[in-house]
């Protein structure tokens, strides 16, 4: 037999088992709706490829990823022009998830693939709260005359959690409606002080975090649909992101990277450095 | 009043008014079925720009693009994730111009574009006949259980003009079954007397060009979502085109061009330059 | 009659005629003086096309770009190489429009476009205060012996206006005796309060903004010529910008874009919002 | 438990055991030696992608990939700086596949990993025949003082194997000392006929093939280390391969892919085709 | 002292010394009148970089690079924007080399470089021939106006030897007025046994190369300003400068390279192999 | 003779010999052990290219890069593949550099070509500080096996120097055992009062400096093998450099630049900005 040793092919740090792991990493490679580049469907694998760059440690919580019990399922397969088809099969490969009692972490793939897992976990989770990371509100009630496309996402995930269940974070470009929306229902969070008081008080609630990667600058990452000036640093988001350590999180997905869009390949490995710390604090 | 002179925002070329014109050219940036590397969505605006680059003549038929009566309509705007509905955009479109006695080019986009086209040109013209350049059969059935698909597309051009109205040329990818199809209903020319001869045969016919710029070999073509060595030099197509040069062309498309993935440009230019030669010798 | 709906091929909300528009837009794609990287050329239409990227709200102000009266004129088309009588044309396509009561808002093309613009407006306004953002100094008399060249236009903006009507913001290369004459004519502001005072005290003058995109870090922008390290953020920019939101600004330019060199697009993307941000406070 | 389907992480048809394969694949993603553009131990992860895109029949031969038996075994991982502990770890497993009554089929990796693999054929093989295709000779018997480099490799094989074992294809950029050792030895193939008698010849023999892809021209093949103008046509490589179709290959390679050189993809999606091709016609 | 040994910043086998070598290889980074993708203004240290990948011989002509005698002069420095100074600082940089008795090889920038030199050659050999490789015929009497541009310099140069004294290879683009000028002139070469008569008859006249890269197809020069498909493959090409080895050639230019429009290098890379030809078939 | 001006193909600024020279520009182009992205090898030449469009003044400390002396020596000709030999090869050229009273900047590479540095520079200052700046500790004591890696470059060079004779800065990634290691040997700063106190105390020792580019934010510098999120701006880099402006800095290097990575330019730009601002300071 061949002695090896060989380069894994899944995720680094990934076990070796589905029943054991706490959490499944799964690829969503969809891009129907996007309206400005598409390529996100190009996302999971690279950012697979791209963790093998990273290490294992976390100086930021100083804690180690071999700490985490996580299985890396794969990416879906899907057969894409058919939107409605490929939304029911991420539902009910996440209802599956839920009912072996772990949590997902979603890698995009388009944002609208968020809309069936919060479908999933609200059948699980009535009391489901969704925190949503992005530079774009995805509040529209429909776009060029849809209602399932990317840029109204958060629309329909309200219609099935409710406004006051939502919160957002990094928001910069919308429509005016969009933003009024948001001051009315006060979902925007701007200030840390507020956000972390917020967040102690659902302590006890499950949550849903859904990250749009373009929430950061374009500086820091270009390899996006719709890059929007005027966004965070890598350093900021963390921050943000370590106001929820003691939160409940059970599920999360990261969507919206572009990979072919940065030959650099710092947007991906700062994708994967981005999942690997998500998974260190809330895994 | 200003002075200019202004770049022109339209093909080179193409005249001022729809009413007069021989010619519709028309954009199709629909690229939610395909399977491989997307973007195609791009080619319609990155052509007209390169279109520019162009000079008026071709020295291989000695005539000029200025003697062609053609019109820029455009690139159509698009609901991107409703499939059926964009179809349905395509065929209405395509259905105004016959009504108006046009004869229509279109610059896609995927290949699936093709199918609605045909559909209008088959209500139009019922005896119909198909000319399809590809690298790809396009025949499958369905496709990861769709059969709206652009690996499906010619299959579903089949369904509405019969097999007998089908000819192909360049095709070098596919399934057994697929080859085994056209091998039974003789729709693959390989030899370019045997074209010659059923062209002039079928010289009173209307006929239909649907061009999958994967036809031409990588290296000629990088820029196109499945790239598929050993095609065609732009020589050997021209080859091939000029056979129709006496036939009765009332449509044609350039299909599956997708610009990002060839940053010199050469595949943007090469697909202008084809374009033109395509006006000149059918229009 | 085809019905469409198509997509524009003029800038996003631009109005459809000339006579009614407080505004022009105008692109001026010349970069024959460049001493690094040339494309701006490019510039213009790229930019066109990703307006179409963007939302039409701006949160910054809570304004909507509708309510901008703005025409987009075009591209004005040059014969490269002859430096000067490229700058003529500019010069005369200014003067009219100034002649027709308009404000123009030029995207260029390299730096030297601006001195025919600042030719043309101190013709109509004696008393014109010009706002210079940039990397560079861009004071130097004469540069390998050319007193016409971007790395020199200031020096020639200052011969028409007198260096006690230009101001300079966010300066970081130069020669020594191009710094040494900044501080002898205090013409650099780089503290945010002096500079509010100084605005308002010129707040009844005709000013004109010259923004070379180089003033942005490379990181926000490496697709210019001449990448200089340790510029300011997107955030750092508009908060200067927005210091001049009470004065009177009756002409703007957006120069120095080579999109060619940043294929994410990005670069691209961020210019596209900064000329919607500055049509939305200064239209 | 998850339903899928799942896009599968290895390539295209590989069996899921090595017991019942008749053929192991395995990646060998080295450049250490290699003395101008670096990148190829990115090729065999970027192979195993692209083999997703393909179509799973050979038209050329009417056959299928089904039928091939093949195991993926992934990617041995290396200690990259230390050339001889490298070249020690292929040879170990390559002797560990033939103990195990396998062919193997490697992808580069740079050149130099061809020698390992020969040292361990030739122990189990000792009147192994070497074909090799390749723009270079690789005949220097030292290269900047290292004997062991990509540009000595086919020298080192032939100290093992014995000049008359060599046979060389598409070779056209050399040392004037190595032209002259081909020309002495016969060791080039430049008539197809007399290639095919040889060939034939030798049909009892065992027969390894190691392709370096910059066989091809650059315009086929850009992703490359060192790209040589005046090479094959993707058909013409066909050809030749073709002529070895009844011979007893007991071993290939494919190497010198670096794949980040060509941002289309079109170099890798063509090495994995010719991956699928080579396996077709001799697996 | 520093032992090295250290890689030459000269063009490889360059000799040391001016005296003794017969040609002069020089660089004219000068792109301002290119009125497509500019950016050859970098053409001229990139094939100076790339040198240093070649080998020494060429197995065409079974002769090596270190026989040829010639000196790297390195790059002249030019006032960009200012043409017509440009042009005359060419000229008399030449003349200089001429007034030594020396060749020279010229690496551009743009095709207008070519003017000054045959200025420069034209008062040496009064009875000078041009022969032309390109994919435009570069013949318009003036473009926007100009009459120095890259799209007129071989009209200029007409006026300056007579149309009996220039021979064009590889054109296929151009106005339907200069196809027919060069139908009336006799320029077009595209025979080559005809052509081969021609250079036999003018064997004792001096000769100059001006060599505009996009004569190659576009798949194998990518990297250059206006692509014209349906060009030479790189054998053709040689091919035909094998047909003027017996000539008296005194000069030569390489024109039109862009490297930073193939970032595969294999543009650049195909340009100093062509440039390394050259110099062993003629030097 | 010719009259130029010609472009110098040296360092802008360098003066033309060594022996007067206090300083020695050394390129060092071997990237043989990277374990991420390699191409290092290529940085600098690129850099060398780079710094000619830089201008000569620094505007942060007002002092001109014309006040340096410096002489630009080129890169040294490696045999890439034995890695020992390079070292030992590199160990002998700054043993000689230092023999002759000179100071020395390398430009990498890849960061294991410190070690010969500090190996010849402890021999001639055995009271050596080194100063190290880097995204990760580089601490391993091996990898994969080898002691002799970039991933272990620190740790051997405590080996020679001792812990307390390290200072680490920005590092932001690495092993628990790494950032334990550090934490015990107090060698990161990550303050800077406490740092600029150190630095006092230590005014009168030898200091060398040691930058891996990678301590900017991927933003800022795409162009490296490993990129890693969250770390510093340009300005932050240059207030960390300033700290040290009255150390007596002997030697420097800048490494692992991987220029191809980042097409824009602006990762080279910068490294070139970064070495000319750390000539002026410590020059």
């Amino acid at each position: 037999m061949l002695k090896g040793p060989f380069l894994s092919k899944n995720w680094m740090c990934s076990s070796e088992n589905y029943e054991n792991a706490k959490w499944v990493l799964i690829g969503l490679p969809y891009d129907g709706t996007c309206s400005n580049k598409p390529g996100t469907r190009f996302a999971p694998q690279a950012v697979r490829n791209a963790s093998w760059g990273l290490e294992e440690y976390s100086p930021i919580v100083d804690k180690d990823f071999n700490e985490i019990s996580f299985y890396d399922a794969g990416d879906l397969e899907f057969a894409l022009g058919n939107r409605d088809q490929i939304l029911l099969q991420i539902e009910n490969n996440i209802d599956e998830a839920l009912k072996d009692g772990k949590r997902t972490f979603a890698i995009g793939g388009e944002h609208l693939v968020t809309l069936p897992q919060i479908k999933a976990f609200s059948k699980k989770y009535p009391d489901l709260i969704v925190v949503h990371f992005d530079a774009h509100c995805d509040l529209r009630n429909e776009y060029l005359g849809e209602k399932l496309s990317h840029a109204c996402v958060m629309k329909r995930v309200v219609d099935i959690i409710g406004e006051e269940n939502l919160f957002q974070i990094g928001i910069r470009s919308g429509e005016k409606m969009e933003f009024d929306w948001m001051r009315t229902n006060k979902t925007l969070l701007s200030d840390k002080n507020i956000a972390k008081e917020i967040f102690t008080k659902i302590s006890n609630k499950p949550v849903f975090i859904t990250l749009d990667v373009d929430v950061l600058d374009p500086s820091v990452m270009p390899g996006t649909g719709t890059q929007e000036a005027g966004g965070m640093s890598f350093a900021e988001l963390i921050d943000w992101l370590l106001l929820l350590k003691s939160n409940n999180i059970v599920g999360m997905d990261l969507v919206e990277l572009s990979p072919d869009y940065d030959m650099s390949g710092a947007s991906t490995a700062t994708v994967a450095k981005l999942a690997r710390e998500m998974l260190i604090y809330f895994g």
